[in-house]
């Protein structure tokens, strides 16, 4: 007998009849012999309605009053859960975040979690009752509601999952797992048996979005196991975990891409001490999120500094750096938008050597040109022009031998 | 400066744009140099789309999930219209009912408020903050969501009232105030300037359905004054209070009717101890709630029994009824559907005579038979043809003198 936490997200419970599907399979793994505890988010569609409804009351709501407004969504789910699980003939009983309660800190919209009390749970669970658990909500330590950010009931489960000790985090999702990279690009992407931690931190920052990068973390910190699989079929998914022998023996788990940033490059900046803070300052104070730096050796006291920003930031971004520019003396400033990040993730790396210079090799071949390279213990990006970005994506998805075994030949 | 507590049902928040009108209005009382606590209902419609889920989901929801279903409805309100003062340039903050909290006991969907703490808001209100708690809902002691009812939002504003001692409770609603009948039957109704809270009760029960019935209970309980007013103008609506001289000073206040009962006969009862219980109890089992009982003087050892029910139940209850009736020797059963109950009532009552003949008197010049009469302190009841019970209204109403004064004439 295990304890097992599953969560459904907001496809799985978005009508009537899909909350009874979801009652079924919660009811199976009831009726296996595990304690169960089951985090949902609201349904389909109506946290946007609900999003909607502050927008069109004012242009700036009040973030503890959308964290009142938004939270509504889970609860409604909840009680529609608990009622069918207990028409079936369970003991079921929900939970809102403040009747667990789930402490957060005050960070209203996107606030951390910081304590989960588990006693009455485990009450509830000593008796047989299936608990379901209002994923995205929290309260804080002086009583407000609080919510999670998108895709924050992830990281409810998780912490549910960590706080009990469950033996799995089961996230339930539209995909069957976690994929080497994007099937829309490479038909042959494969699903992976397991992935680390780590490894699922850098693709979830690089673009993957089957799991809240929060979530990731939490389960990071905690040691919990996290099962990504479908909530249409019974196939295992992927096991998020912490790495073992195996991830370490595959030299790339993954490749991923971002099309969402553009490229600043301010030229001949003078090479002396404060100048990067000088340049990244007034970025940071307009709430800017610079994401890949680059600066080489400087040549004759003057040195070239590239970075990329988020597309929507862009112009307002071109702005501020073209005055700063003038102020510190720069020869100049160049920007680009058509650009694109093709980054490959694996722990494998660590011990392997050869592995950026294969991708480089791969580029090259297809005659696409690197303009700025990162790396990371794990991971190799590359910033490269937009319109390669599909093309760049499939030959090192080939290259790095993660396509599907050809299915015919066996 | 006082302490205003306004309460705005469903209608009132019905729209985004009639919220920020409840938002306008609630500014103008505090601008007014009042402290402002607001009680809201759920958006209308709302509450019914909810317990259209419920019924979609489950034949008989379990009443704890069923009340965290639909305590969401008031939890968008208070969100809503908090942004909007916020966004007016006020101090506002919304409180759900676990926040007060407002404590009640466990009889989930008809709970009863037990206690209210006041230590947060009167902090809130100190600082300058206009409150905003959702009606109808509040917590048990055991930590789950309770409501308290159709209606339940008047019962919630009137115990803020009480558990804060407020000056007044103002209860907006989409009449002008209480009328002294229903203006639909007799044109000339005129509205009550103020009413007891025991006219109020007995009004209640009998059919307007202005307030409910339990928040006029507590209102008398606290000695809260209700004033109810119309949230489309600035009149002087009704208030609803302590009795005083001039109340006395009138004979009758009001005139109510009830169509929703039938009545039925059992005929010569043997007249012997225990024979009302044998009667009654069948149906009490039944969950038939018997309104008026008479019960004559017995001739020869038999005497005949009536009484009324809700129409909605009375097929089943002469069933039951027929079945008892020859358990114990009776001679036979009649019933009746047409019937209407038309009462009078005032406080004034108790210190006047000939306030009942003349209520008999006014009906037989119109040639209505009187088949019951019931009366209690304050209210006189008869129970008529179906068909006359619209110029019983109007005629009592002409006897009584409660018409508006003619308006032409001044």
């Amino acid at each position: 007998m295990a304890l097992v936490v599953q969560k459904y997200g907001g496809t799985s419970v978005g009508t009537i009849e899909r909350i009874r599907n979801v009652a079924r399979r919660v009811a199976r793994t009831y009726d296996e012999g595990n304690d169960v505890i089951v985090v949902v988010s609201a349904m389909a569609g109506e946290t946007n309605k609900l999003v909607a409804l502050a927008n069109e009351m004012c242009e700036f709501p009040s973030e503890r009053e959308y964290d009142v407004l938004v939270s509504t969504g889970e609860q409604v789910t909840i009680s529609l859960l608990a009622m069918c699980l207990q028409s079936m003939g369970y003991k079921a009983k929900s939970y809102c975040g403040f009747q667990i309660p789930i402490i957060s800190d005050s960070a209203f919209s996107k606030a951390r979690i910081e304590k989960i009390e588990d006693k009455k749970i485990r009450e509830d669970l000593k008796n047989g009752t299936i608990i379901v658990v209002a994923g995205f909500q929290g309260i804080d330590r002086e009583g407000n509601i609080t919510t999670f950010g998108r895709g924050g009931s992830d990281t409810s489960a998780v912490a549910v999952a960590a706080g009990l000790k469950a033996d799995v985090c089961e996230i339930f999702t539209d995909v069957d797992g976690i994929y080497t990279t994007d099937p829309r690009i490479v038909p042959e992407a494969s699903k992976m048996d397991k992935v680390s931690y780590d490894e699922m931190l850098e693709m979830a920052s690089l673009g993957s979005k089957v799991l809240q990068i929060r979530s990731v973390e939490f389960a990071k910190k905690y040691g919990v196991v996290v099962h990504v699989r479908s909530s249409f079929n019974d196939n295992p998914g992927t096991l998020v975990m912490k790495e073992d022998a195996d991830m370490e023996a595959v030299l790339v788990s993954g490749i991923t891409y971002n099309k969402d940033e553009a490229k600043i490059s301010v030229l001949r900046v003078p090479d002396k001490p404060g100048i990067a803070s000088q340049i990244f300052s007034p970025l940071s104070h307009a709430n800017i999120a610079v994401d890949m730096i680059i600066q080489n050796v400087s040549h004759e006291g003057f040195t070239d500094l590239t970075f990329t920003v988020p597309k929507t930031d862009f112009k307002k971004a071109v702005k501020i750096v073209e005055e700063t520019s003038k102020d510190v003396g720069a020869g100049g400033v160049q920007s680009d938008e058509n650009i694109a990040k093709v980054s490959i993730v694996g722990v494998g790396m660590r011990s392997h050597s050869g592995v950026a210079s294969k991708m480089f090799q791969t580029l090259a071949q297809e005659g696409i040109n690197i303009h700025m390279i990162s790396t990371s213990e794990i991971k190799i990006s590359c910033v490269i022009d937009l319109k390669y970005s599909e093309l760049a994506v499939r030959v090192l998805h080939e290259a790095f031998g993660l396509a599907k075994k050809d299915v015919k030949a066996e």
